[in-house]
């Protein structure tokens, strides 16, 4: 379940805005046909095998319409779900099903679509000691949707931002003059609290790495020879992280090279959505 | 280009919460390794054959962490781009080059990815009368920016929001209680300005629709016969749209049907991002 | 009754931002004799005969500085009311009664002042084909308020804003060329859902709109002789829309031409209020 | 002039908001007629005889659409303008020209309006000691805009809002009992930096109010005669306010009764606008 | 209690900016050992004697984060407060608890030892006719919370903001020329509700200020000799404040000068905050 | 520096939000007296010893009112400045210098006053090998200027928020079972980027910590021997973090215990301000 304290603070404002950006000032086919409350029913039906992920999110966008929509959901974040069962029930205003449905799918589904794509990357790392994490490659004000749909979908969280985690890349290291000066300048820096992760291109600099006392080394866009060389140099003295290209096919023999994690920014960036839909829209009678 | 005026009033802000999102107060790494301003440079280098798409939203990205940020650009939106080419220099304020770079790459790769996969579509239907249409199948708060990618792709847009077009669906269909009630209560309710569109799912429902004056005809799910049959007897008295499951398959016995439109929520929903990176930063000399 | 989806997208920020504007941190005079929680009851009474218009817009100003505020309703949007007439009670906390009072009829009397100007230029049109239409000519902030009010004195709404219809004016004309040009780069760039509308100002453009394919032709500052001899030309190829200077003195003489519509800044934008006000505050017992 | 700090940091969002009102993603119109940047000029023309007003807030209108866009106004805000008069030449970005060009209006038309209305009322003021003031009877989220009309137009401004000024109404009264109580209940409350205002609807409230020590007494809807022996009696020991239907027709009665205020609703609420028009848009040559 | 409109259109939004501040996209540690809603209580325990204020604000805080949290209180503001009490239970999800504990106690410190600080002063003035005011000398964002802790010690507030009080000081009147047309332009600028202040130092100017008629006269930085000498002068026609490095070894001095108030910045920018903690949380059982 | 991105991000929303505060319309005083622009200039001047902080953050608050404000400052975030020394020129329209100084001294002030108390702490340290941290102790809407203010002054930042740092406290090992349990829970949740942090009690705790693997183990409320004895145990496995009541006179004795790091919650909410102040305003001669 994706906390409900960061639902208060970060996400329902977030999915306002998407409604405002799918409802400008009204929504018009609608209002056309429907110009009192009625009460409704609609069903949310799986179309595509795949792992569910987002249901609160899909629920809240209701209820930011309306508070007193309804959302009876028969599987829960992270459960497969198989193509033509009947996920949920949603119950509300029936202009408020209409209006809300796009913006409700459009998260679930990507949201589901990350979840599925994470599992089953997830599942070729089975049995073996890496595991996997995502990026910062996330759609832009989608990243608290994203990452914790990796995070549903078995992967783990690399760094949300860059406030709350050191990685020292290429470019750092060039400002620094060398490895160990930037890992001892971050070190300096931020004495405290966050670790200090660095990249590394070659077997030379993953040494310096472990030396200057990096706490998590990322071995990039090496090759497997290399990377189980420097992971027998590190030697336990820093974590170790394989980054760029991780496909279904050479993940077996990044796997023998025994680095602690593999990060993929296809998780979020690349992965297509999983197909749902909401059907059989049908007036309920008021209970009272 | 993407219009400066939607820039100025709808894109800056969404950039600077996607900018808020990766920096929530400071980038750690950066500002350790780099205290004070330095001028650099940097190059944007395409990784990937593809369209680009989205360079000024690229640019303001940086512009907004500093104005003085100066971004020169060897190609335009649209432009089919190469593996390996050098697409941009990024010159300004290294910290600002670091800092930006990866939400302004999240924009520039996601927006290419549609554009590039749009323009596979659009080569499909060259030659016939058929057209390409988007859909409402956007990421959440990216709307603006993947219907202009749809655009610069070839594609065209069909309506932006529940606001700005009429489409009376299934459920629309039957709260209204019939096609030619649906048709007639959307013009009363909106006599003006808007085109009615609604969406059938069978022959009768096709020519019950021509003939209560809808303006476009949405066939949805229909056989090919089916559609072929429903172009027949609309006969020109709309305009009719094909949806739902559009695939590179099926796409020329479509075009046989001889609908005026395909609608694809693929081309947002699911297109892999174009991948491109930042390069070669380098401080470089104050020319003053 | 104003869609309640608009009201929790759209509505809901512009009155918390006025009630903002009023109270920029407290109501002294209020706070001063009213240091505690005391419910009461206040009564909403017309001064003037007219159409009353924004009953939930009251109700909802007081709802979002206390949602235990009751506003008891004996009229609906659109009815007419007379001088004198009680109109609702509104019962809650005093201190919120009294703080909410200013800027709920702010909003109430302008609506129902515009819904009261609209309902008198229908009843002009009564009997005659020509529907009313309004403008863009609204009050900064307070568009989807008074599009609602126009609708609810029974005129139709023209385009809400510059996002969802094409009207073409003289300016956009200039720019294409021609009459012509300009609705081919209209189709051009938006072939679907949107209707083309251009502005025209003698006999000879309006018959290269016709010809041109314009869905509207807007005779715009035409003499009546010259909008008769237009709306003939024109012979049911597009609607047709008489804009500029309609005034109670002479739009019978317009009805005489046969246009579709007529539209009217001034039941926006120079509509006087409706006199309304809030009497006899009392304290009222606790029930429970 | 419309004071710059007020701007930058109050009206400037309101204007944005408009424009975001009026462009929900982009003008549809516009950009299908003129793709690129094209610098043009356009005229801001009388057409209607009154007080200008709100040039700044005219000019901000395009600004915030393109920063680069310039307004030569040849008059200033309190100006009489007569019709016919060219009151200034923008120059810009022909795309900003004409999709800032309504909201520009709006503002400007309606601020001229209120301004031009205050004048007149404030001539029939002429030679009294009688000073005409606005009230809080304001359009919600333009009072900024409104009471800065009112000053221009020549009147005087009451209290901006709930905040910044003590006026006890009936109500306040009835909570704190007596006149007399809630004089001495505001003065607790707030012994420093505000006037007491309190408003009385007879002489003997007048003679309570006068001996609690108000600083302001508002006569409410009383009759002329009243008015004229409630000022004998208060003698100096307040300022008074006239309040309550005051007309073009009775103003001259209220004069001599000796009071200090007139205060009218009408002015911001009822005042039709001024009519202006933006013409001749044209090309420019680039100069540089 | 502060006021509960204030909260809704003020307060809350600085507390939501306050947990975002604090929680920018999860609280770690809570989500790491506490996965699911788990209902349990805290105790909020003073750890030093004073004043406490700021309960409601506590209480939005939880209240913001979970609507269903409740807060049991067994003080109210401005009550003393003694080491080791227990002053109120928290009760709800724990993780609410647990995430909102900072900010909570971050306002309900420092409002506390604002109001601690405070009533120590007023004890200082007692029995004397002298009034304590605060200033515009607030923590930026904190002045609704830091007025009303001052107000709760039993201090008076002077203007809020600089739009709501005239202060002519130094500047102003070197810009004005003199004391005497300071105060003149004042009344013109703003003949109404507002009363006028303006700072002196020295006798002459205090003289002159009292003829030319300001409401009030801020003797700044005078010796008690002038400032008494000055009060004398003023005799009544103005009320008189003492500004300027008032400390609890002269306060004695200045009382008997006779001034009506003494004003202090040090009330809320220096104040040391009131310690208080929450302990003793755990889990309780579900009612129901 | 504090750095330019935070402040394009973070900051000057603040700075507004804050100016807005205080100037609720406009600031009546100033503009009675100062209707048109006018070039001026204005000094800042210290009137006590101490640290001077937020320079830039001061610049900004003027050039959110007025772009073209110029402050030249003699001295630097960190200097030590002397009571008496000039320490800024401020230029611009004399409307700004006025209605932005308090905000500007306000934000000033502060963060001057917490570098000043942070200087004086970090002289007590000196030539031990214990750091100084801060805490989440911030005043709420202001941290972002706070942790920089400890910086300058030569502390340390603990974790910036809830999201960036783990810290299991109590409560949190409460609701894990242990300390063991906690910490495995953490790696488990977190096994990334993040150090983990576990408060401890005693030096039972404080072993198991150790022995759990915990990066930080923070001694709380723990006598001077008893944290001399678990900084023995831990010897080195874990950073050590003194926390509570650390005050002048106690501080010599925690050095002797070893820990690394002492923080102090008062750093941040009990510095008193430093004492600067806005002198001389006068006009100066336009200089084309």
């Amino acid at each position: 379940m994706i906390n409900p304290i960061s639902v208060a603070l970060n996400a329902d404002e977030l999915i306002k805005m998407a409604l405002r950006e799918d409802i400008s000032n009204e929504d018009v086919s609608t209002n056309a046909v429907m110009p009192e409350y009625r009460k409704g029913s609609v069903q949310l039906i799986c179309k595509q095998d795949g792992i569910i992920c987002g249901l609160e999110v899909f629920e809240r966008t209701f209820k930011i319409l309306d508070g007193r929509t309804w959302v009876k959901a028969y599987v829960k974040d992270g459960d497969e779900v198989k193509k033509g069962r009947l996920l949920a029930d949603i119950v509300g205003d029936i202009r408020v099903l209409l209006s809300g449905e796009r913006v409700a799918l459009n998260y679930l589904q990507r949201m589901s679509g990350i979840a599925t794509y994470t599992r089953q990357m997830v599942e070729l790392l089975k049995g073996s000691g890496t595991k996997l994490l995502d990026t910062r490659k996330t759609t832009p004000n989608m990243r608290i949707f994203e990452k914790y749909a990796v995070k549903v979908g078995g992967g783990n969280n690399h760094r949300y931002n860059l406030s709350d985690g050191i990685l020292l890349k290429d470019n750092h290291i060039g400002a620094a003059g060398s490895v160990t000066n930037a890992v001892y300048m971050a070190k300096q820096y931020a004495p405290f609290v966050r670790k200090i992760e660095i990249e590394v291109e070659n077997i030379e600099q993953a040494r310096e790495a472990a030396e200057a006392g990096a706490d998590i080394i990322m071995l990039d866009n090496m090759s497997v020879e290399d990377m189980k060389e420097a992971v027998k140099i590190i030697a336990g003295r820093a974590q170790t992280e394989c980054s760029g290209n991780v496909t279904r096919e050479n993940i077996a023999k990044i796997i023998e090279t025994g680095v602690d994690f593999v990060s993929s920014g296809a998780l979020t960036h690349s992965a297509p959505i999983l197909d749902l839909s909401l059907k059989n829209l049908h007036p309920v009678m008021e209970e009272e």
